[in-house]
């Protein structure tokens, strides 16, 4: 409780400047405001960010949810090359929910093709009015109705899962992992990732990897195998891979998995395009490696048709609207028999923390998301030898910097 | 956390002449009182209850986990008869779980067909050694600890499950509906529980039944229109129906159920033997009203394998170990498009209220066993013009009298 409190003191200074409140009346504010169109073509500059935190510090809150937020653009240490893409940025907005003296942070990180960006999260966040709740324990209610907002917008409805979380974490007192009754002591190795590029960096990024355990490669283009030999010359840690959906025969596909378990691999993300869904099962019946979904599912009610055809699931937050369903996404899997992963986007440590209080429940992290950035603005999860290590600290375990 | 420590201090006078004391150094004590033969052939008298209770309220609780229990005979209110028996009392175990100064209580019902006694339950919680666990969040290792001590065994572990979510809650201050996140005010109406029995006796029970919005009637018997006729002269209130595997006859049994929707039946419980499983999915398929597992299953692992037999399922914490394993299956059957069911044994208003913090997530409720015993000795949940109302205090909500 202390803790919450302290945290709530001292994690006004991070964000007092740049941040966006959305006060109980909000539609008010926002015409107010003339911010009938937060539909911004450019994101939020922070000196009209800083007006109108001036503005809005000072309203009281009284005693209900006070919604915050701020974009903030994640510097990445290496350019991120996936089969499809590559880019040295990434879009992000930073959440705050203020309650009877508690703050709760949470976040939404945008990898662009998962179609969201800061324009429409923040156009998303503008729409949440929690005034008509007079209680943050009402987390399936809350959750509901910001699920009816509007459909997809995945990343937006998690940055307010995770706030309310990390809220009703200090609230009782505890991290969300000793809530669910987990023991911090069974958190997974994380893996650490070695995108799609140059032996040069590819060598670079495995020195880097050094205190990993686990290496997760990017695969799909036409150096795959090169990829695995460099670093197989450098070390016989074991290697998950992900092929983004790169491979799009199914007998390459099948042929690459038994080179790859020779290689000392671990499973397959997302083998094949999401769409080969006949195609992926065939090869799951074939694989000597286990196969594991992502781009192929979002949420809770997509697992129940993967039986046959994935033998588990890559869980993010981003993807699931945040760790309520998340926590349900894991319970599902295990009824059904399957494997399951917990991965993030780039991210600031306030996302990846709020992952890993799910990460004793699971076979395989790869939750190294903050560790690709140079600007992260939260203390939160360490990674000890190679393991996830959870924070004591209640909520999801962040402190701002 | 004032609330749960101020029911710790008034909490210990209750049992406190007639509860068995199993601490830290359970092994060391077990053999020091002669308990190596807790293999009792008749339950605990309460003088020998007393004499274990002097000894062991005296030892340091040295700020970890101390089990304690007591045998506790329910009487019932009415005789209760079912398809396949009749009887006036119900053996009980009520647990306590004793931890830096606050206290979670448990219990575990024995309806005879479950194959539970006094016996064996205290026989197993003899077992329990909590001294390997520093931390009571540590749940997930606990309850896989308390399930391996021995098979089946339900009832027993339900009370040690029960017990430690009332602690835990009691520590983080805050009742179980919120801490998982559920609003109050979604409980569902309960039934209220009509046996078989003469007209006389029907009759009389309805009355009874006043407050109720719902009745449930038990089935199976020569008389089973007769009890629904002699129930709609008195009343056009809906009517679940619990055969409790009494028909045999997959086609008696669709003709009984189309008579039964005529008559305003919600739907049919456990219409016919577990064994029959292509009989109750035949059933299904023509059924108007929806098929309910009861007797055909106990935990999560058994719910995946409903698909096409049963339209829901009947929860009840004594079949499912408690109310962590009883959240998980109701997310799993969510995820499986199951309708759900909480419901109870004869017990007291402990186990009843633990199961009570569930139902926000469910459709129909059956949590009226602590209204047929005349012995209840605690004070949770009450029911408000037929309506689960939770009560506000933290675990649980229970209070003992």
């Amino acid at each position: 409780m202390a803790f919450g409190r302290s945290t709530t003191t001292h994690g006004t200074t991070l964000l007092a400047n740049t941040i966006l409140t959305l006060d109980m009346k909000r539609r008010q504010f926002i015409t107010a405001m003339g911010l009938g169109a937060l539909a911004l073509a450019t994101p939020f500059s922070l000196s009209s960010a800083e007006r109108l935190t001036d503005k809005w510090l000072s309203q009281p809150s009284s005693g209900k949810m006070r919604l915050s937020f701020t974009p903030y653009e994640l510097q990445l240490r290496h350019a991120f090359n996936l089969a499809k893409s590559s880019r040295t940025t990434t879009p992000d907005v930073l959440v705050r929910i203020e309650y009877e003296g508690f703050t709760g942070y949470g976040e939404a990180s945008m990898p662009p093709y998962l179609g969201e960006s800061i324009d429409s999260v923040c156009r998303f966040l503008s729409k949440v009015d929690l005034s008509q709740f007079s209680d943050p324990f009402r987390l399936e209610d809350i959750l509901a109705y910001i699920d009816s907002i509007d459909k997809d917008n995945r990343a937006a409805k998690a940055s307010i899962d995770i706030a309310l979380h990390d809220l009703l974490g200090k609230i009782m007192g505890q991290p969300w992992y000793k809530i669910w009754g987990l023991n911090p002591e069974r958190t997974p190795l994380t893996s650490f990732t070695i995108g799609i590029d140059t032996e040069e960096v590819v060598r670079q990024k495995v020195e880097e990897a050094h205190p990993y355990k686990v290496l997760k490669v990017k695969m799909g283009l036409d150096n795959d195998r090169a990829t695995i030999e460099t670093i197989r010359s450098m070390t016989d840690r074991p290697i998950c891979v992900d092929v983004n959906q790169g491979w799009d025969s199914k007998e390459h596909a099948l042929e690459m998995i038994h080179w790859l378990k020779e290689h000392g691999c671990l499973f397959v993300e997302q083998p094949m395009p999401k769409e080969m869904i006949d195609e992926t099962a065939w090869l799951r019946e074939r694989s000597p490696l286990p196969i594991i979904a992502d781009e192929a599912f979002q949420r809770l009610p997509d697992i129940t048709r993967f039986k046959g055809v994935y033998d588990g699931i890559n869980i993010k937050l981003m993807k699931s609207t945040g760790m309520h369903e998340a926590y349900k996404m894991i319970t599902l899997a295990r009824a059904l028999d399957m494997k399951v992963m917990i991965g993030c986007m780039t991210e600031t440590s306030c996302a990846v923390t709020a992952a890993a209080q799910l990460s004793p429940l699971v076979d395989w992290a790869d939750l190294d998301g903050n560790l690709l950035i140079s600007n992260d603005c939260f203390d939160g999860l360490k990674i000890v030898e190679g393991k996830v290590t959870l924070p004591d600290a209640p909520g999801i375990g962040v402190t701002p910097l």
